[in-house]
């Protein structure tokens, strides 16, 4: 039934992450039988956005222009930088509000599963940040996964080696705000136990 | 962190049925970051089928034509009517590949909660087919539900009154095809009970 462009519709839908063909079926028809026009807004929209996504040549990051918005602010200084793997990541990050200073997007994590080495990372381009001699503190904000841990050793020797006098923090590990005991696994809990703070 | 046209295109993303704010960053993000040029494509098949996309004016189905498809089709016969209530449940069976006559789509069932009465359905366009003298069989393929079923028993009071010597028929209820006994709701079991067929 489903004939030339619908099925070309629901085929280009149903590979988007999250989706397969049921929700693909349903988005595409949702979009054709809407009367407002969100499918015309949509596609203006995805060209649009495909027209003018540009890679920031300081942080990686994409964004409208490059520099980045976050690296183009005087406001926030390269004193911190904050190493993530994505630009999901970042946007996060700034989401919560509570990070003034610049960023580092990875493109992704070491990982021996995936063939992703070093040189597929933009880590040379961060040594060069740091190489400024403007550099205080680097945040590795990577996930708590093996992947993201074993990245952020590399990073840190890396770090270390080139720049001994840059502070090297990570994340906080710990009971996420808001979560139940019970239903955390016992490594976050151990972790919670032996990072304690006084009260 | 979001600007201009990223934040547009996850919002636009993010109304569409079955998504949220995160899966709509994570979808844009994916197009963004697509090199294969996902994105373009997507854009250039929403505006062809928004610009394709036309309503039969016979059965009330989408299409690309007016008559639809099916309704051009010789070897479809007007014989056997299946009434479904939306577009959605027409591509459900035409999967199937077991319907071999022509469908009426309603657009909607009867419901008194979101006040749709019968004039918002198409129930005259198909009380016309109807009297055209050609069908003698109407399949009322109409969901389980309390909607569903009331929208059945005004169709049948309808076309039993206009044309009495069409047979209306219903979907069969019953245990589904590799569904498991111990999972299905009671009304479902006695309903497969009462309907039993012989081996």
């Amino acid at each position: 039934m489903l004939d030339g462009p619908f099925e070309k519709l629901v085929k280009q839908i149903s590979v988007l992450p999250g989706l397969g063909g049921r929700s693909a079926r349903r988005i595409a028809l949702h979009l054709l039988t809407d009367k407002t026009g969100a499918m015309k807004t949509l596609a203006a929209t995805l060209s649009e956005a495909s027209a003018s996504v540009k890679t920031c040549s300081i942080c990686n990051t994409l964004d409208i222009s490059d520099p980045c918005k976050i690296c183009r602010d005087p406001a926030r200084s390269e004193e911190v930088i904050c190493v993530v793997a994505g630009v999901a990541d970042l946007w996060a990050i700034e989401r919560t509000g509570a990070f003034r200073g610049s960023y580092h997007v990875l493109g992704g994590l070491l990982s021996a599963l995936d063939g992703i080495g070093p040189d597929d990372l933009s880590i040379a381009g961060l040594m060069q940040r740091l190489s400024g001699g403007q550099t205080k503190e680097v945040i590795l904000a990577l996930s708590a996964t093996v992947d993201g841990q074993s990245t952020a050793h590399v990073l840190s020797d890396h770090i270390t080696q080139a720049a001994p006098e840059i502070k090297i923090s990570r994340l906080a590990h710990g009971v996420p705000v808001g979560g139940e005991l019970d239903y955390l696994d016992d490594g976050t809990i151990s972790t919670a136990l032996k990072s304690r703070a006084a009260v």
